[in-house]
C-alpha cells in the first residue's frame, strides 16, 4: 500500500506568542500576547503536516505526553490514534502522567474526555494535512467534499481599550471601543475590511443596559445583519430573563448569557431567541445532557479544537441534525492554520446554520507562508490545494517562538491582566 | 486537482437474483431467489466503483430516479451527493417522481428519510470504492483506518426446511433445521466451516417454548459462545416478559422480540438481557425517539444499506458511544460487495461491541471475481487492496441478472411463499 509507505517519524510542538489586542470580556482583558502551539507531524519521507491548538502549559504537557503514541502509525491511522490518545488520557493514566494539568487538579477525572479530545484534534488535523499531501487532495475532499465554495464568518466585535497598559508595542488600528457609537464604528470598519454579513458582540463586560444599547445601535446601523450577543455566562438568570424581552427583538441567537446548562434550560422558557453555547455543551457528554434536559440550548457552537477534530465535528453536525439543533462555530485567538482547518470542516458540514465566529481580524501576525488569509464578502474560500493548503513560514515560526520565550505569559490569565487596570476588579461570575 | 479529473460518467444498476435457502422467519419463508441490485459508477477514465443494495422494485425505481443526480460530480463529492439525494427524495419531490414506490404509497412522506438514506448509501459505497482506487488506498483508510485487522461475524442460524417446495434446484447441504437437535447440528456445521464465535437464531417461527428449548440446547453444546435470539417482533409484550426470565440466563442480547419502540421500552423494565434492534431504531429520527423514551433499546444493529452509508454508520457509532448504547450490525441476504463494505466500516468503528450478523454462509453464488470470501475464526480480514478490494465477475453478473429476469420474483414476499406450504398461514404479527 503505497499511501502507507510513509510512517510518522517526528512530532514537533512549538509554542508561540503573538500580539493580541486589549480586548475586554467577562473574565477581564486579553493580555498583550496570545499563546498557541504549532503541531508539526513529519513522515519518513520528510513531509510535514500542520496543526494549531492551545499553547497554555497544561496543553503543551498533554501534547508532549501524547507524542510517543504516534509511534509506528501512518497518517491514515486516525481511528487508532484516537483510541491510543483516549487510553492514555483515561483518569488514572492522566493523573499519573500529568499531575499538574489544570483540568486534572481542579476536578480529577472529570474533564479527561476533553483533554483527549483536544489532543486527538491537534494530531488529527496534522494527519489529515499529511493525507491530503500524500493523496494530492484538499482536506475537505477527505471529509466528503465541499457543499459550499466559501465559509461565511461573522464580525466579532469586542469592547476594548485603545492600548495595552504596558504599551508593549504600538497600539492597534481599531482604537477604543467602549461606547455604543465606538462599537458601531468598530463594526463599520470590520464590515468594510472583511465584508462580514453577521455581527457578534463579546459581552459580559458592562452593565446589561449598556450592552443592550450597543446592540440597538448596531441594529440601527446594520438593519440587515443578524446580531449576536455573548455575555459569557456573566449574567444571572434573573438578569437574563429581564433582558430577554428587549434582546428577543434584536438577536439571531442569545449566546451563553448565564452559567450552567440548568440555567440555560430555565432561561429557554423565558426567551424567544434561541440559546447558543460554547460553554455548557462542549463535550459529547454535555450534548447528551442537553438532550436529556429538553434541549434548552438550541444552537451548538462547535470548535474542532476541543470537540475531537474535524471528523468528530462532522459527527457533531449529524447529531445536531438528529436532535434538531442549529450549528455554528466558536473561536479563540488563532492564526491561519486553525482558520484553514475551520474552513475545510465547515465547508463539509451541510447543516452549519449560522456564520462561524473567528478572532482572526484581531490578529496581525501570521505563521503561514504568504501572510494573512483573505476574506471575501465575509467568507473564506475553500482551498483546493493538497492538504490544509497552507505551509509554515519558518522565519515567522521562529520569531513567534522567540516572542513566546520572551513574553513571560505561560497560561492565559485575563483576570490578572484586568487587575493591572482595575486593582479591585472582582472577577466574580456572574457579575451582573 | 488531479484526483478530481475523473468525473462520474455512467451509473449502471443491475438487478440480480441468486439462490437462497428455504429459511423460516416471522413473516414466512425465504423464496428460492433473493434479489439484490449491483451498482456500478463509472468515471470518465473508465474506472468502476461498486455497490450492492436491495433489488426490490421500489428500490430499483428509486435508484433509477436518482442516477441523474450524480451528473457532474466527482467521486469525492459525497456530501453534495447526499444533499442532492435528500432534496430529490423530499416528500413532495418523491411523490411526484416515484408514485409507485411502496414506502410512498403506504405512508406518504413518512419514510422518505429512509429512501434517501438507502440511495445515498448505495452511491456512497461505490464512490468510496472509486476514491480508494484513485488514491490507491483501501476504503477503510478513507474512514480513518482500521482499529482491528479482522471483523468478527456471528453464526446466523435459521429454522429451515430441507428443500424449497418448488424444488427449483438441488437442495442445499444444510438439511432440515426444525428441532433443537437439528439446530445444534446446523450450528456445529457453521462453526466448523467458518469458525464463528457467537451464535444467533432467527426466531419468531415456532412457539416460544420451542425456541427457548433451542437456545438451551445451543447453550449446552456451545457453553462459551454468546447467544442471541431474534423473534422479529413476533412475540406479544406479555409473551416476551414471560420468556425473559429463562432467556435472561441464556442471551447476550434479546433482539426485537416485540413490535414497536414503545413495547421494547416497557419490556426493558422486565428483563436483564439488553434489548437489541434492527426494527425500531432504523433511522436517526428513531434513534432520537429511543433516547427520548429512556433508551429501552440498548444495542443498535447498524446496517449501512439503510443508515445512509459507511460514513453515516461511523456517525451512528459515535452517537451510540455518546448515549451509552452498544453497537452491532444487521444483515439481509447479500453477496460479497456488501460483505466487504460491512467489513471496511466495522473495522473503522471502535465501539462495535458485538460480532456482526451476516447471511453470507447461506449464499452459494457470488458476483465478485475470485468467488466466495473466506472467514477465518469467524472473521473477515480487512482487505488492503485499493477501494473495497473486490472486482466484478462479469460472467457471474450476467448469469445472476439472467436469473433475475427468469425467476419471476420482483418484490420479496415471504408470506406468499409460506402459503405455498401452509395455505392457512396467517402472517399475523405478533403471532405468539
Ligand atoms: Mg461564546
Ligand atoms: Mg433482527
Amino acid at each position: 500500500m503505497k499511501h502507507r509507505d510513509n510512517l510518522i517519524r517526528h512530532v514537533r510542538i512549538t509554542p508561540i506568542a503573538f500580539r493580541d489586542g486589549p480586548l475586554l470580556n467577562a473574565s477581564g482583558i486579553h493580555e498583550p500576547w496570545a499563546l498557541r502551539a504549532i503541531v508539526e507531524i513529519e513522515t519518513s519521507d520528510g513531509r510535514v503536516g500542520l496543526g494549531e491548538t492551545y499553547g497554555d502549559e497544561p496543553m503543551l504537557r498533554a501534547l508532549e505526553t501524547a507524542k510517543p503514541l504516534l509511534q509506528g502509525l501512518s497518517p491514515f491511522d486516525l481511528n487508532e490514534m484516537e483510541q491510543r490518545v483516549r487510553a492514555a488520557f483515561k483518569p488514572a493514566a492522566a493523573a499519573a502522567l500529568n499531575a499538574g494539568a489544570v483540568e486534572f487538579t481542579l476536578a480529577p477525572g472529570s474533564h479527561t474526555a476533553k483533554n483527549a479530545a483536544k489532543v486527538t484534534s491537534a494530531f488529527e488535523v496534522a494527519m489529515l494535512d499529511l493525507q491530503g499531501q500524500l493523496l494530492n487532495a484538499p482536506v475537505v475532499d477527505l471529509l466528503g467534499g465541499a457543499v459550499r465554495k466559501a465559509v461565511p464568518y461573522s464580525a466579532y466585535l469586542f469592547y476594548k481599550f485603545a492600548e495595552h497598559i504596558e504599551k508593549p508595542y504600538a497600539p492597534d488600528a481599531w482604537g477604543e471601543g467602549l461606547s455604543p457609537e465606538q462599537m458601531v464604528a468598530q463594526a463599520r470598519r470590520m464590515v468594510e475590511l472583511y465584508g462580514f454579513q453577521s455581527i457578534k458582540v463579546k459581552g459580559g463586560v458592562f452593565e446589561p443596559a449598556h450592552e443592550i444599547a450597543t446592540m440597538r445601535a448596531l441594529r440601527e446601523a446594520f438593519p440587515k445583519h443578524p446580531l449576536r450577543l455573548d455575555p459569557n455566562a456573566n449574567w444571572s438568570l434573573e438578569t437574563c430573563i429581564q433582558a430577554a424581552e428587549e434582546l428577543d427583538e434584536l438577536l439571531e441567537y442569545y449566546e451563553d448569557p448565564t452559567p450552567t446548562l440548568e440555567g440555560m434550560t430555565v432561561l429557554a422558557k423565558h426567551c424567544k431567541s434561541p440559546l447558543a453555547t460554547n460553554m455548557v455543551v462542549t463535550t459529547m457528554e454535555e450534548f447528551r445532557r442537553n438532550v436529556e434536559l429538553g434541549r434548552g440550548v438550541r444552537i451548538v457552537l462547535s470548535d474542532h479544537h476541543y470537540w475531537g477534530g474535524l471528523r468528530a465535528t462532522q459527527a457533531l453536525g449529524r447529531m445536531c441534525e438528529v436532535f434538531d439543533l442549529g450549528l455554528s462555530m466558536h473561536s479563540n485567538s488563532h492564526l491561519g492554520i486553525s482558520l484553514m482547518a475551520m474552513t475545510h470542516v465547515a465547508a463539509a458540514v451541510p447543516n452549519v446554520s449560522h456564520a462561524c465566529d473567528t478572532h482572526y481580524p484581531w490578529q496581525e501576525e501570521e505563521v503561514i507562508a504568504g501572510g494573512r488569509i483573505a476574506f471575501e464578502d465575509g467568507a473564506v474560500a475553500v482551498p483546493g490545494k493538497p492538504g490544509l493548503g497552507v505551509e509554515l513560514d519558518r522565519a515567522a515560526l521562529a520569531r513567534l517562538h522567540e516572542q513566546y520565550l520572551s513574553c513571560g505569559v505561560r497560561n492565559r490569565d485575563d483576570l490578572k491582566q484586568m487587575r493591572k487596570y482595575q486593582p479591585d476588579f472582582s472577577g466574580k461570575s456572574p457579575r451582573f
